[in-house]
């Protein structure tokens, strides 16, 4: 006889089941989830994956690493214009993995999956003898041909950002090298400040309605603003410049680097900001702004967009030329 | 200035972007794909995923990983009589991966999206310290609330199985201990064919609008006969019987279960099957039978549903009961 549920369907049953509460996940009882899409919806689908020591520090708390797997994807979504539909989880366990571990981690989940009206529909847990390994599979919805693309920036457009840019790649360097706290002066709520952005990204989701009604073009900054906005550049066939002065920095970021000038550089490169970087007619940037304050999303201009074949130029305030030795965050 | 395109999007461009030739991928060079659901349908939404070592050898050709990792997903959609759609593929790869694997692979996973019409969509390109992993998410449609359920197995209903069961479970021990082939006395042909069948699996995809059309429940064999259709049970809330004798074998599985008897319990428990388990309703057998006939599928009929609670009971030629150690693969 074979009538006992195995360890992998306990698991599920114990952690997951009670997150997937959408009727199109089937209680994660079947093969597949069944999801009828909204009426007259484009589907945005979009996949990114987190891997513990390359994408999370292995003692970064459960919980925050499962909201972060969320909203690496919700971060898309929302530059998009998309509204969130639901997930799919692919997990690779450590075989060695812990309730300690798991039980944060669903829990975690649970929390943004509310938050953010963003269901768990299905999954696939497996033991790895690697690192442990999070793929999110994210569903989302635009109006039909509405998705806002990278490839629509025209010259003479504005480009800005939302939030602040840089504070999580300035929040990884003290994870790595606690002593420089002490190099750059920083106070222990400037210390924290960095390492939350970096902990737990924030996505503008609250801003893809504006973005929809507005932005030529747009896409998340995972890579660093300045690999990213010459994607863009790229993919619309046109050049940026961008003044560096007018890049949002938060406070303590500010801190840093006016103690150490050279992380402009980890500033505008590091990437894992998690902002949106969207390119608008100087025309809407009136109604976008008051669109994103009234979502309560910070947005600044930072540049405009010229003719050229991709060139994303940052110019310092001596209107000097800046020259990246990294420019994008690259995995190879 | 950052104008360069990184190495991560050079390796996609080089070796991803001729593959993404549907319309809703973008050129993958969109943060996201842009799919149009076809009209009355849901979506079904899979994930499946494969590591080095796990679910596959270091030396498994990577052009049958590439179609493997498609087909284990593609194996879920035939068996919710779902037409696939197409996939996102996110790709975990350690940093010393070789173009002379990447090349094969991205042949192999192009030749199976165009036989079974399954188009990449998007994907995410990481490197790992772990070995290699692949998950892919897969999205297909049916005809709005027609998704096969696991659930809907009635008492009197037949249970049937397509193609051979069994295969896969023997070609991985004889891949682990290549001394079971002269132990179980197979010739060269017999060799061959098990280890190709744990290679590449066969969806059943031309079978899924027949079981759409007569199926009560259905599932894809992956855990293995006894522990899935235990699950189907379970999540029908019935029982079911199944003559052991009656589940269809292949000549080289049959030859080395005559050499020793007890790889019954490898052949009933082992996985990997990718075959499709359904049940229906004993008036549909011929006409489902027909249409299996026309779509070149072999259905064999190995058992029925009873009332109960989730038991599967195998029973062999004498009428005993047949108890498995392990009788459901589980990663935990």
């Amino acid at each position: 006889m074979a009538n006992e549920p195995s360890g992998e369907e306990r698991l599920i049953a114990r952690y997951f089941r009670p997150l997937a509460k959408h009727p199109a996940a089937l209680g994660l009882v079947d093969d597949a989830a069944a999801l009828e899409p909204p009426p007259g919806c484009d589907l945005v689908l979009k996949t990114d994956g987190l891997i513990e020591g390359v994408h999370f520090f292995s003692d970064d708390p459960a919980d925050a690493v499962a909201k972060k797997a969320l909203r690496v994807n919700l971060s898309d979504l929302a530059a998009k214009g998309a509204r969130p539909l639901g997930f799919l989880l692919a997990l690779a366990l450590p075989r060695e993995i812990e309730p300690a571990w798991i039980e944060p981690f669903a829990r975690g989940l649970g929390e943004d999956a509310e938050f953010f009206s963003f269901p768990l529909l299905g999954g696939d847990t497996d033991c790895t003898p690697g690192p442990l390994t999070i793929s999110v599979a994210a569903i989302g919805a635009v109006p039909h041909g509405k998705m806002v693309l990278r490839s629509g920036a025209r010259p003479g457009d504005r480009v800005v950002v939302t939030g602040t840019i840089g504070d999580s790649a300035l929040g990884v360097q003290l994870r790595c090298d606690p002593t420089k706290a002490d190099q750059w002066e920083l106070g222990r709520d400037h210390l924290d400040y960095l390492e939350f952005r970096y902990l737990l990204p924030q996505p503008r989701n609250a801003l893809s309605e504006a973005l929809r009604a507005y932005a030529t073009a747009a896409m998340d900054i995972s890579d660093g603003l300045a690999g990213d906005l010459a994607k863009l550049c790229r993919a619309s066939g046109v050049a940026a410049d961008v003044d560096v002065w007018r890049v949002p920095l938060s406070d303590a970021a500010r801190a840093a680097r006016d103690k150490e000038a050279s992380l402009v550089e980890t500033i505008l490169t590091g990437g894992d900001d998690y902002e949106v970087l969207a390119t608008l007619s100087a025309d809407d940037l009136h109604a976008f702004s008051q669109a994103a304050q009234a979502a309560n999303v910070k947005v600044t201009e930072i540049g405009r967009i010229a003719a050229g074949e991709g060139a994303a130029r940052f110019v310092g305030e001596r209107g000097e030329l800046l020259s990246f030795a990294h420019p994008s965050f690259s995995h190879f």
